[in-house]
């Protein structure tokens, strides 16, 4: 089967074992993989790096991904003490664990910077390009799986390239990606994508086939994650978002089919798309990074023509539901590149609505996408900053209260900056959405008091925001010693309530 | 002499006195006006809007403009009382005392999402465009002075457009500036600079000649500031910054005559630029916001040959060396509107590098540029957002300790966040220089701590930043009751110091 796959007659000798394979990459190196979510990553070769390691040899590994990666690469290598170092995002527990106890050096990135800074060698230098490939052309071209991310910037960096041709990933696939590759300053041209939906690219990765040592043949297949399901807080949450939108249009501050729509990955986030699918929004695109279940919902209800994103990230129902309708969706899907997909001169000429999901936000409306409690990584930026500075309109969701209430998603101060009072427009929550244009910080703290902070919190955070209005002063008005009490009470005692 | 600079015959009867013109501004107006630094800002109308106010007048007025203006308007303005709310940026003493004691509501913007959101109607309607000119053409163009900032966009959007036309500004400056206008999505086309110094637009604003209620002449001087001497601690950052670059060019990271260079407004910054001036680093471009002094120094010295911003922003001496030369520089500066000069599209592709100025940065690498201590209002954030998160590299610059030592500007955790970690690769001090790229955040802390912390924080700053790593999270490790402290004994005590 792997034969039929490789249609370069001189690149079939390369064919080797994963473990064979794996002998390419030796202690000290970085590798660059393909995968974006847990999707189009390679699994083989990893595994067979894991288990040199379990064996006994020394294998301290940096590996750079498009962004998280499935179980048998993030999970599979931090378990073994493989991966030491590790860019621009992950969302995997044994990665994030390690990383939490300060074994993985992590470096949380815009994902609109990783393939810039690998091009620009602050990366260090690549030694091997690692990806997972649906089958290699005449010319060696290689075709990505169900994501793109940074492997063509992979390939171009690296000393030497190993191929892992999934023959799980159906070649129904084949014509759905569109690879574009910027060059580095002083010679970098403008992208030229005027719509959602412009193919500017080739469908196949350029490789020189002398760069690959080994094709190593995968059948495991793509470990996709659940999808929670829709429950009532997202569905207020979706509510409120397209209350919003509706307004916005009969102000005449958006289209009728309003533009380019991006969301972030996850739950809320699928649900918030969802929500789209009772509206009477029609002629939708997606601009964005992931393809989730809804918008297959949303495709196939005729209201979005186009979504390009680096990644179909679909949950296991979503697996089938593609795979059973490949050729129906390759016709409204577009895969690019990660520095296509998130790059800011596309997002904002198309003006992106930008919708992600924070960790907490403050009274000013500053956003915390990454550390809970200051300190502890949950997943990191991916993304969120590549669309949310370059959007139109700006907007971030999350539930009023996690921890069973113990925690309030609004504090006077957040306690890890993500995204800026200067790039966020609109906060939302079950309790309501606060539109933060327009108005100065003590404008916007009553607008979040009132419309999005649990009716628990409100009164905690209203004196909070009424004794710093007390100081001298009230531009952006805080008390040092308190703005971080809230966090505080929670280490201590459970709970962010006064009790 | 007036009559000479309007060079459409029926626009001469528009001529009015100030005070007439300044009848077309009513209470409850938002009003966009030319200017950026005090650079090209109207003058008489808002000094007669004053006059207005201190007769009795009742007079709220929201104020957009570029960034900065002089004392003419926003001191004016805000002394009378008459600017209630202000956009994006601001510098003006008697502004900041009012933002600061809460009389004015001031959102603190990047720059390069003003002009987008006054276009896209978030800033509310805009009655009256009031702007600067050297002349009209016969067309009705509308020729700017020593700044564009937003006024291609004020006329465009404004119900009616005021012109001052200054003639104490030399005709010399005609031809110097190019007008391009972006479309708004979904009919948004790429932006066609290739290198700074391209040309893509016109040497005049497009204004409707219909929409002109009124030409008012003026000879107010620009109210240009004073440079501070270059002192021994700006020498210092300035040495470490060429010293870095000189090692990035050795790498092969940087082209030998470097990217284009942005820098900051101030005297840090034009101090920084000015260290060029003794290096040996040719054939340099800048595309930035400000030309200061030390670029008139690195043009004379034929280090820069082509100088791109939206102000020319000398001192008095400076602006005094600017007109009596002004057909020299006016062969390699080029002024556009601040859409362009800001343009996170434009700044990537050329691959800016970009320095601009902290108030304080801390441990793990956020960047505070806006707030003193949390609350207090300095200036704004400006365009550093703008080049900063697009550039090729970007530094922040301060020097270590401020108020004669007793403010630390490295703290465990900034009082307020405007970059992120994802978006600074270098900071300096006098002290030394710390590159960020490649680093976790504990190892950015003893990277910043004994490169950057002045000697007499240095313990202060590893003792918090030890007792963090015994908690149990040792990603970005914090101490939540701590993180603020220094700021809070500052105000306690006056001194950030432990005595």
């Amino acid at each position: 089967m792997i034969m039929d796959r490789i249609r370069r007659e001189d690149l079939k000798s390369k064919i080797k074992t994963a473990d064979e394979a794996s002998m390419f990459i030796k202690d000290g190196m970085t590798i660059a993989t393909s995968g974006f979510t847990p999707s189009g990553y390679p699994k083989a070769v990893p595994l067979a790096l894991a288990k040199r390691a379990e064996g006994g040899e020394k294998l301290n590994i940096t590996v750079i991904t498009g962004a998280s990666v499935g179980d048998e690469l993030d999970g599979a290598l931090s378990r073994a003490g493989v991966m030491t170092r590790r860019y621009p995002y992950q969302t995997n527990k044994a990665s994030r664990n390690a990383i939490n106890e300060g074994k993985i050096m992590y470096q949380d990135m815009h994902l609109s910077h990783a393939v810039q800074f690998m091009n620009y060698g602050f990366l260090g230098k690549i030694d091997v390009a690692l990806v997972e490939a649906l089958a290699i052309t005449e010319e060696g071209g290689i075709i990505p799986t169900t994501s793109v991310g940074i492997s063509p910037q992979a390939i171009e960096n690296a000393d030497v390239v190993i191929v892992e041709i999934n023959t799980s990933q159906p070649m129904g696939l084949e014509g759905m990606h569109d690879i574009y590759i910027t060059e580095n300053p002083p010679n970098r041209k403008p992208i030229p994508i005027l719509n959602t939906g412009d193919r500017i690219g080739t469908p196949y990765m350029p490789c020189d086939p002398e760069k690959i040592v080994a094709i190593v043949e995968c059948d495991i297949k793509d470990k996709v994650r659940p999808l929670g399901p829709i429950d009532e807080d997202s569905k207020k949450i979706s509510g409120h978002i397209i209350e919003f939108l509706e307004h916005e249009v009969k102000m005449g501050r958006l289209p009728k089919n309003l533009l380019p729509l991006q969301s972030g990955v996850g739950s809320v986030a699928n649900a918030v798309l969802g929500g789209l699918l009772d509206s009477k929004f029609e002629n939708l695109t997606c601009y964005t990074e992931v393809i989730q279940d809804s918008m297959f919902d949303l495709i196939d209800a005729g209201k979005v023509i186009v979504a390009s994103g680096t990644s179909l990230t679909p949950s296991e129902e979503g697996l089938k539901r593609l795979y059973a309708n490949i050729d129906h969706y390759a016709k409204h899907c577009i895969l690019r590149p990660m520095e296509i997909s998130n790059n800011p001169e596309v997002a904002r000429r198309l003006g992106v609505i930008a919708m992600n999901t924070a960790i907490e936000f403050d009274i000013y409306g500053h956003v915390n996408s990454t550390n809970i409690m200051g300190s502890r990584i949950m997943n990191g930026i991916g993304g969120s900053g590549d669309f949310t500075r370059n959007a139109y309109l700006s907007m971030f969701t999350t539930v009023s209260t996690a921890k069973g209430g113990d925690i309030s998603s609004i504090v006077p101060f957040v306690s890890h900056v993500d995204h800026t009072e200067h790039d966020v427009e609109v906060v939302v929550t079950e309790q309501g959405l606060a539109d933060l244009r327009n108005t100065s910080p003590t404008e916007r703290a009553k607008k979040i008091i009132d419309n999005c902070a649990h009716p628990d919190y409100r009164p905690i955070l209203k004196d909070y925001f009424q004794r710093a209005m007390k100081g001298k002063f009230k531009h952006e008005p805080h008390i040092m010693d308190e703005a971080l009490s809230m966090h505080a009470r929670f280490m201590e005692k459970g709970t962010m309530k006064i009790k």
